[in-house]
């Protein structure tokens, strides 16, 4: 199993369809699922991680959707990461330094005082990775899939979502609504 | 739960007991695990792993225990990570690029070629981390933990260890040859 989840993976994807809208076209998260073909209630769950991490913010009224809580350059892969996983180690001591069979029940201070060496080569590892996804921001992310993705997709994708948000305004009958 | 898992643990903790010894009071698994008070049929598990990868070779005859296949300063936390935990990467990318709604059943090409930026930022930081393992070996570990733990701890475990392989060699009725 990998160590970030399919939620890491749906929440960065979501988000970077937020990155530039503030008032117009905000998406919710079943338009955010849908777009993409994932679990709407899935993507809800993530959102409401999201929210209470303060990386995203919801607008108001029947039109409102998410907006990023702040500027993209200062949400960082780290911050979705840890909002979405959790206190998740890279590897979490169990400490059996202590239980050397020549200790009985009462471990010297050489085996519990500090760090176990091995656990301090695992922290040094974790904190390099932590560092580097600290380093790149959703605005990065979304410069480099601009630069990757047609115009013309990204036009409609806006368009899509602002579709959405309108719809979210009418009261029209749901089949009805739904074939707009 | 930790991306590395106990076993990983377990087995640098008995590598360490194997720096330094070629021939004598080789430590079989279950004289590993008795020593650290862990489980041997959980050890015996790992060493099967590291002789595999390499790592460890099993001594010849009735008191053959394990010693490292190569100098430890030649075998990294990564090499020994890797064998115990197999293929396990930090994230695991599903390309949900490619279901966008608006490509119904044939995404194009910007969408499925390449590497998805996000699975790039992962990738990079899963480099760092790796690097990072990679960087230190059995031998730095060995030293780092000598420089912590007594040298009269350090004489009875080896003594230890050497009377383990010696009873090995005998053939004296179980319950005589535990009270040695």
């Amino acid at each position: 199993m990998s160590h970030f989840g399919s939620g890491t993976e749906q929440a960065l994807h979501c988000l970077l369809f937020l990155v530039g809208r503030q008032n117009e076209g905000l998406p919710s998260a079943r338009d955010l699922a849908e777009f993409q073909g994932v679990s709407p209630s899935f993507v809800a769950k993530l959102f409401t991680k999201l929210d209470k991490a303060g990386i995203v913010k919801s607008g108001e009224g029947v039109r409102g959707g998410f907006r990023l809580a702040r500027p993209a350059a200062e949400i960082s892969v780290l911050d979705v990461v840890d909002a979405i996983e959790g206190e998740k180690p890279l590897f979490r001591c169990r400490e059996i330094r202590k239980d050397c069979v020549l200790y009985g029940d009462e471990p010297p201070r050489s085996a519990t005082e500090g760090v176990c060496t091995i656990h301090r080569v695992m922290l040094e590892a974790e904190r390099t990775m932590r560092e580097s996804l600290a380093r790149v921001s959703l605005g990065d992310l979304s410069r480099q899939t601009a630069r990757k993705i047609p115009k013309a997709f990204q036009a409609a994708a806006r368009s899509w979502f602002d579709l959405r948000q309108a719809e979210r305004g009418l009261t029209l009958p749901k089949n009805l609504n739904r074939s707009l």
